[in-house]
């Protein structure tokens, strides 16, 4: 394996860490941020960690203009015995380069990419929270930074790592949400950027998700945009439905996310041999089930909230209520066993987790030092 | 009229301006920049002009992450007698808010909007070139700017205006550009964002224009994507066709941009009585009135070039050769006619015009006058 250079700065002043009960996702930040640059001519380059620090740019970067953004979300567990372990990061940079691609934005090293995550933990491992349910969320992205209004892909682009402690999804175990289905606005649909984690898909949900809240349902449940009619996903999660003893969940088709979560539940299911599809699923279908009293459980899917078992799907003025509202025993399943892998409760038959090493002491004054981690 | 109170801080630095030949689109700006905040908690606030500068944003502000952002185009063109003339300004921002309702941003005061522009070119129209067919753009735009990893709509935002000094489209009078049929990607579909301005629509078309550019043609030509038959624009482009002396353009039908200049052409051609159609077009129709010799012109209009006739249409591997690749007569009078409107040579029986009235000196030194415009 080849091994980077990466220039780290330590911060001087460190900030206050959040208290557990006050973990709020994604709004503290730890002290320290990955960067790494790309122009045209010398390809990405200058590979550093720094203090967490504001961006300064042109306000004529292609980022503020066309949306040529990709982003991709993980966490790291701290375990019983102080491991830090990931799950599935290659995966999640595997899918940042195929995002990248749809946005004709330049692949990134992902090797490189992993490496300096890891190495990135390891200077705010700190910060990785220690209470039950806790996590440190990881958010790499990529922003288009050149000064340039025409149309075109940008020539220069920033790669950055930043982190977040995050407390539990949920507050008392395992709680199910209420969804609505949408049938005004799209999602995606084949052919456009729905396979992709770019930034515009998510500013495009938001219409359907503050109406959908104004009804009081949690999220959406899309529909595809051409038939109207197959479910295709939620909000920031895949979904799954159990009728009449099968799993199903709507096929990878060229419009969905391919979530690892739902990648790593199929797998799961398939080892347990429980009965699972991936196939077109219809609204009607659902409906149909529900009403032959087939329909015992839905759930979502997605690295925020692992498992969102479904209590309620609203469609067309109708209420349907799934396993009496309650946590189905598939959905608690998948999620003690999913998390319990990720934190390293469980054995991990499937080489999922990985670990980040914990290394030597870092001097908490400004350095310039050039650090390689294995 | 409500006066806003803008407040101005003059550049003391000024920067040297492009010689006219060497003008290149999006790529130099003028010495100042408008910039307006919004907070939940006070609404838009602190309106401003300042010398132009980067902004400065946490990393992990919505706009690098959920692409809400908006943005409108639009020119200022000097006449022959020295005056500013914008053209028809109010329908750009009027569009910017239509697009800021679909992306949950607030809406931005109109009126506001465009005093704040007016001051903006009065302090800057030195930058305004002189050559003909050159012309001021002007780039409005809002960005989201809370720093949050949530997905929700942002509670802080900017509204930026910048201007950059552009040349002529054409260097030497209208030419007819190349454009082909995308059959693999989409750009929008009813119930997404194609009728808004919103960056992620312009990231999602890259790869497509990216693929033609490869194949020797300028732009694409998108068909809708449900069907993936009828026509729906060109790049940044409406598109009209004339078969057998009618001219006929897309419908506004939820998924294309409702072009300013598309909206002015339909008023001039029904103006002049040319008899013109919006309705459903499919390929298969246009192919057959290409067969049938009846396709006798093709032109794309927007802001930038105003009217590019197209010489060449590629679909499924064949061309055909649209009036000899020449630019056809209603084409050309279009282009003379509103570029002659737009730069003050022409009469405008419509009131499209706004000027941009002169005031006096703006004191080069740093200062921090209020400064009401009428
Ligand atoms: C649109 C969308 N679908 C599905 C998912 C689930 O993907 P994953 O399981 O990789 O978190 C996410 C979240 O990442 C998402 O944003
Ligand atoms: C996608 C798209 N369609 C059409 C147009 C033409 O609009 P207008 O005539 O207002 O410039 C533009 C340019 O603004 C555009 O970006």
């Amino acid at each position: 394996m080849t091994t980077y250079n990466i220039n780290v700065t330590l911060s001087t002043a460190k900030k206050e860490k959040p208290q557990a009960e006050k973990l709020q996702f994604g709004k503290t930040f730890t002290d320290h941020m990955f960067i790494l640059d790309y122009s045209v001519d010398i390809g990405w380059h200058d590979a550093r960690i720094i203090p967490y620090q504001n961006i300064s740019l042109d306000p004529a970067s292609a980022i503020f203009h066309y949306g040529q953004s990709v982003f991709e979300g993980l966490k790291a567990y701290l375990t019983k015995k102080e491991q830090v372990l990931l799950f599935r990061p290659d995966q999640n940079f595997k899918r940042f380069n195929q995002s990248n691609d749809r946005l004709c934005i330049p692949h990134i090293d992902e090797d490189l990419a992993l490496q300096a995550l890891k190495q990135l933990i390891q200077v705010d491992r700190e910060w990785i929270p220690k209470a039950a349910d806790t996590s440190l969320y990881i958010r790499p992205f990529i922003i288009s930074t050149e000064s340039y209004l025409g149309v075109a892909p940008s020539t220069h682009y920033q790669f950055i790592i930043i982190l977040s402690p995050v407390g539990s999804y949920y507050k008392e175990g395992l709680s199910p949400i209420k969804i609505s289905v949408e049938n005004e606005f799209v999602r995606a649909v084949a052919g456009g950027t729905g396979t992709a984690k770019t930034g515009g898909n998510y500013a495009s949900s938001l219409k359907a998700q503050q109406q959908s809240g104004e009804k009081g349902y949690s999220q959406v449940l899309w529909l595809d945009g051409v038939e109207r009619k197959y479910i295709e996903e939620v909000g920031s999660m895949n979904i799954f439905f159990k009728i009449d003893g099968e799993v199903v969940t709507p096929m990878i088709n060229g419009s969905i996310l391919e979530g690892i979560t739902r990648k790593s539940i199929l797998q799961l299911l398939r080892y347990w041999g429980v009965p699972v599809t991936e196939r077109r699923i219809s609204i009607d279908e659902i409906k149909q089930a529900y009403v032959d009293g087939k329909l015992e459980e839905a759930f979502g899917t997605g690295t925020a909230a692992v498992i969102a078992p479904v209590g309620e799907l609203f469609w067309n003025n109708e209420k349907m209520t799934i396993n009496n509202g309650q946590t189905g025993e598939v959905s608690q399943k998948l999620y003690d066993t999913l998390t319990g892998i990720q934190t390293g409760a469980l054995e991990d038959p499937f080489g999922w987790v990985v670990e980040v090493p914990s290394i030597k002491y870092f001097s908490p004054i400004e350095s310039q030092d050039m650090i390689e981690i294995p």
